[in-house]
């Protein structure tokens, strides 16, 4: 249950549009549908052709274009972002998309995901006499492409994603195009769509059908797009990688009714449900998972094992950020919080209770107390995923693996710490399986790091800094 | 769908303690619970023995009471309120609990329902020289209260209470005791608790278990307890009717994991949902409910048909109040808002869509189109309830019966309204069967007005009418 | 300087319009008039002939109206208010006009002044059963209007306000016409003006002359104008008293660009001065005044003595209410607040400070100081009124006498206190000529309570008390 | 009256302090004291040795530093600013102290003034790929540091003052010490003082009053103050110009109680009314100033004069930004704004209106017509300044000249325009004279262009360029 863990729900969304007469209203749609990827900001960039004018700020989407604040965006495309804060602090000069005004060319720039070697490229430009105007690690990408002395802006920005490193699936617009750029790895989803002649792009394919657009294809790792009143033309800016598309998403970043490389969410996660089935036996009563993500994962298992699914846990979707924490003696008296178990559902009963993922295992500690006082004979954990053991540099905020408690226990230590009496575990073979991506690629295609420490980047390295010292002279 | 048609999710929803140390904080909580009962307005009200002291404001309750506004509500006992505008206007004066500070005497109100003999009460006050503050029907209690020349606040309190007609679910607050009443014929849900030593009263069960109360019993029709440091004592100010609980309460209104009476309204909904698939026989692909009232519904006809349960409609959790409509022009091309179908899984089906109501049928005729337009072969409509074919007084926004579909429109008319390849609605018996009530009193101890036309008060008449005026000479 | 002590300027302002088609914007810059007389709340109440309709808030006028709030407030006809606090606490509900919605009709009152048996009469109200909305004194007088069994408006409202006792300068709106009272002493201003075709009513005669309207005369002691679409009739209820303005509105409420009785207040202050000179003999070289309201008085003086007149003190303009105050360690290393001297005026010069009064004290030892600290060889305080000894019970916030440093002080030990080299007050009979209200009536016509103790009200018997009784039964 | 026709009152204000334990505080009260100088936005940076942190926001300072944010500005020196928009849009980015946080050694600037060369040094840089953040001339003194080779800050900050053309009163705050600015010709007012052992600058003196600080010195044109824990060293970046103060800092700007360069700015209003007396002779009754900034010079006037002074007219102080303006329909029948007439003062005299200045005398002529409607038989206006004919390039809001009424018109036509009965000047020998500046510099050490169209510095020239792009390179 990452979400409980990380108090925010995942990362970020990225959206853009060409050629239509209201980018803007297209824009707040689609981050409607990415919501879920970040609520800590959001932002939408529109040019007319002339000039780029942005409405950024801190909260969710719909509070940051109320009142009227879209009407001022007027034109033929837009970048859009939702936010959370995987690099750089808070602060509302953090939300994006980054806005760079200059008399060579203003751009605003929408990204997901992490450049891991951004400190460095930082410095290295600061040292050279550049201001940078935020901490966010997207920045450094604006400064390399005005740095470059290449003589298109196509060219520049080639020159300037290049020198990243990590995962990066990025939106930029300027008042002239719209640039389209997937990491060399394609860690992060990221598709093409249309719209009547309008070009559409989005990190999930959910925001093409809020909207009414028609899925055209995946960007391709190493792949920039260059989409103007001239159409979309596809070129690379890099040789491409083994695709190392990240896991998490399927397992518990995105949402339900998203499709990434053609595979539904939902399905996929039904089918890790029904895998897990498979790969134990445990008598019980009732199914049960924990709302939001595990509900499908939950639904796959039921119906593989005939168990009956029910509605054993209820979130409070009211409980929101601003949500008084009860103190230390309230919550010992029993006062609960965002989930509530459903007591004749479970009294006398014994319980499977599906879930993503395990963090830290307090969430899940806390679950199974819940239940169990709710009357539950037995609690049986299973997840639809293997053990987290290493933290993620691409853009999960899972930095220290001091935070890990499967880095650091076994199987059965986590159970008895989370007061389970069992718990389960998907395999790694049995979750790409069952998400169904085709065996061509190395690592089947997916960033399994977290799983398996094996990392599809450096993510220490100094091997490019020659060059960029070169290119940033 | 009915929430959809109102645009907000149900009536009002009260809470009262009366005997701990964080008062305030306990009913914050509770109203939390309570959250999906109304959403326009919020308030507490404590006491410390000698004094009434309230924060309330319009919103939801964790914008209300944001900012450690809590922290000046200090004592021992409180009444809380959320509130759905079912009578009077909107407006801050109309935030419940209203509280009168008198000379002799201040009291606050949190009431749930709807007095349908209010203004006649009103006119009859103003005509004696009493000046109202609010526009709520809920004023008029204070006011008889007040005028009553009895000797003990209980015999007044009495006196008052037995001069209303309709529902009425409340709590009065005074520095001295808590009164809880329940209108003569039971109509709107009430249950008594206990945390420890503190006697506490909700709408909904699962206000106790969220703050780990537990569950004493429902207040009775007619029943006054005075709650106070003696403790709590049951009384009588009206003789009992035959109970009249509003079965939209169990197909609708409650929470799954609250339960009315002893019965779980997870359950009964699942229970429903079992029952639609024993009165109709549909060949299809996938069963799919309307999230989220109708998810328990789906659950239950997908395990008495066989049919496999999908999640074929994701909700939009994030369009808010503030949501900015998209214009005809957008909607037309597809813009879609606060449901989204999962294509893959509806693609090339025979679909079957449960949901729990159908007013306007405008939304049904959406959300058929949804899934069609997302390739659905057929969709199969099923209601878990009868048609609703005659208006609310009794606190359901639902008060001309000019938009109610049903009213005019026979199955097969409505059937062709939405879209859909055929439409069942539930039978009133099978429907009260599922519920599960006992049979001993007459209605099987429900009202069915919504749907028979049959009203547990009088409505229109004035027979009171005499009594009130020698009162309120 | 009464305003430094009091933290704000002064009580009250009362503003009416009636037959005009822009009530709302004329009210609006009627209140910026007064915004001087209280900067707690603002409101205005508009009548469109069927229905009265408010816009209130805490803060200044500018603030309270903002965002178009005017807009919704089309009629014909406003009552309008700026409040400073004198009886009743803070909060929105106190905030005037006060409304009363009522199917026996509608009314707004706005009220300067004090009621000062209002706590006797809302008792006897209270225990026959109204509820109050408001601690407000003015509250009372729509009670007694409200419960009167006389036949018309007026005549009910002529009881009502027989009742009271105290300072209240009063105006009424009905959809059907505004009533503007005058206490039976006349003890606060309230001038009728015209504008056009239409009659208007103000606290101050400033009012009259911001919006381009004639004044026409003061409003009489006991008199009650019924303005309506019939034009404006004067009548009576309850005898003329002699007249008892409040001197301090000469001294220090009103502002210089006002009359009072056809008495311009700069041109008062001016004589106050002039007279002061006249009683004292100082050797000086330079007066100056405390901004703002000593600035005529010392101008007076400076061209009665020939001592030049500097700016020897500026004001802080934008010390507002949110100042954040200096800690004391700061405030002692000499951070200056709302006042600042100016050096090179000071320096080595023997200063006249003109004041218009001393309420506890500290603000005038703080002054004093400023001006040593600045250089002043000599600082000679000279007060263009007497000594306050006594409290005041019509609207003015000196309510009890522990305060008044006069009360308990000879005139030198103030002197000492405060630190000047000479302190000198003004005469009461200097004061009274010096204004120059003709002398026909006793006391000059003028309240001097506060410094003679000679009150023209009851303040403490009870003899109206049976009276009271009989009505409100 | 300069002020009413540029809407708000000044230019911006600076403020800085080092080695004192509460700098924000200090600077609140600073920012205070020169709050006339710019309202549109404020802000604070302080340093505690490591980092700089920093408060801004637009509006008054009061509203920018509400609700404890001053709390977590610690450390031990502080640069603050009031705007007003002199070069650059609006928008919060643009909001000094400009912050830039850079691995090089981050910086905060805040800047009283207009770089005139401003727009061609940012081309360049951006040419060079550099980013700005804002739309103000102050950002490229950044730049120009941060892009500078030299070995220490204070070269690489000399070497970019060195590049700058106009009037700028800089103050720049790093962690090791704050470096203080004036432009070569000392365009704008700049003080230094000491505040026990603590190094204070700001705009004007009065700052220095309201937290107790001593004066020290003017800076002097082209010094740079090197300010840091080893105290305060003064040396140079270019050589000495003549001295050009701005000529309206004595005339209108700056606050009465201030000083520059050893002259009283109150004394000094007052000599040019005395002045103004001597060089004409008129018959009247009264004298009276326009509000606030013409009352000194009113006051000299009439003391040289003999005709006595009085408040003809009062200054609405209330009616601030948000203020709702009348219609052109409400205008024409009478509503008055900023100003009032006191009646009983003009009616039927001959007055003398002392105003400061006559930009597009719309204001001019409003007054002159609120005197004569309110009785006065004659209105003489006179200027304590000479008719205002070009453009200001230094921080003055007045940028093109085709506002100017005087650039296009004879006295007698502007008297006519304005509706005065006669219209007197101030003669430029006769304002420098009445000021008091030594006169051993050329053009007496003032800047006299808007009078006189003698620029002190080159203007439109491109003289600098080849040095500057061998620099920016």
């Amino acid at each position: 249950m990452l979400a409980e863990v990380r108090g925010i729900n995942e990362e970020c969304g990225v959206f853009g549009i060409w050629g239509h007469p209201e980018p803007a209203a297209l824009s707040y749609y689609g981050l409607h549908a990415l919501q879920h990827r970040g609520q800590e900001g959001a932002g939408i960039v529109v040019t007319d052709g002339e000039r780029l004018r942005a409405v950024k700020g801190e909260g969710l989407v719909n509070d940051v274009f109320s009142n009227g604040k879209l009407d001022k965006l007027e034109g033929h495309a837009a970048v859009a972002h939702v936010r959370y804060a995987t690099a750089g602090g808070s602060g509302i000069e953090n939300v994006q998309p980054l806005l760079f005004n200059s008399t060579t060319g203003s751009l605003a720039i929408a990204h997901n995901g992490n450049i891991v070697n951004a400190t460095r490229l930082k410095r290295n430009l600061e040292q050279q006499g550049s201001i940078f105007q935020t901490t966010s690690d997207t920045e450094v990408l604006a400064h390399l492409i005005k740095k470059s002395k290449l003589a298109t802006f196509e060219e520049r920005a080639k020159q300037a994603l290049s020198l990243l490193e990590g995962a990066f699936a990025v939106c930029i617009l300027t008042d002239h195009g719209m640039l389209v750029a997937q990491d060399p790895q394609g860690m992060r989803p990221l598709s093409l769509g249309k719209l009547g002649d309008a070009w559409v792009v989005a990190s999930e394919t959910n925001a093409f059908d809020i909207i009414g657009a028609e899925l055209v294809r995946s960007i391709d790792p190493g792949e920039l797009l260059i989409i103007n009143n001239d159409g979309c033309r596809s070129t690379r800016y890099v040789e491409k990688k083994d695709r190392a598309i990240c896991t998490m998403e399927y397992v518990y970043f995105s949402r339900p009714d998203s499709d990434i490389d053609g595979i539904n969410i939902h399905m996929a996660r039904k089918r890790l449900g029904k895998q897990l089935a498979k790969e134990i036996q445990i008598e019980a009563d009732v199914v049960t998972g924990v709302p939001d993500s595990s509900i499908s994962a939950a639904i796959g298992f039921s119906e593989a094992s005939g168990i009956p699914y029910e509605l054993g846990l209820i979130k409070n979707r009211y409980v929101g950020r601003t949500f008084i924490q009860p103190s230390q003696d309230l919550r010992e008296r029993g006062v609960k919080m965002k989930l509530s178990p459903v007591n004749q559902v479970v009294k006398g009963k014994r319980v499977i209770m599906v879930d993503d993922s395990i963090v830290r295992g307090t969430t899940s500690r806390h679950i199974v107390k819940l239940l169990k006082d709710a009357g539950a004979t037995e609690v049986h954990v299973v997840i639809s995923s293997p053990p987290l053991k290493n933290p993620c540099f691409y853009g999960i905020d899972i930095s220290s693996d001091s935070e890990l408690i499967a880095a650091n226990n076994s199987v059965d230590e986590i159970r008895k710490l989370i007061g389970a009496d069992t718990l389960t575990f998907l395999s790694v073979e049995g979750m790409v399986e069952a998400i169904g991506r085709s065996d061509e690629e190395k690592n089947c295609g997916h960033c399994l790091a977290c799983f398996t420490g094996e990392y599809p980047t450096d993510i220490f390295s100094d091997t490019k800094l020659p060059h960029e010292k070169e290119f940033v002279r």
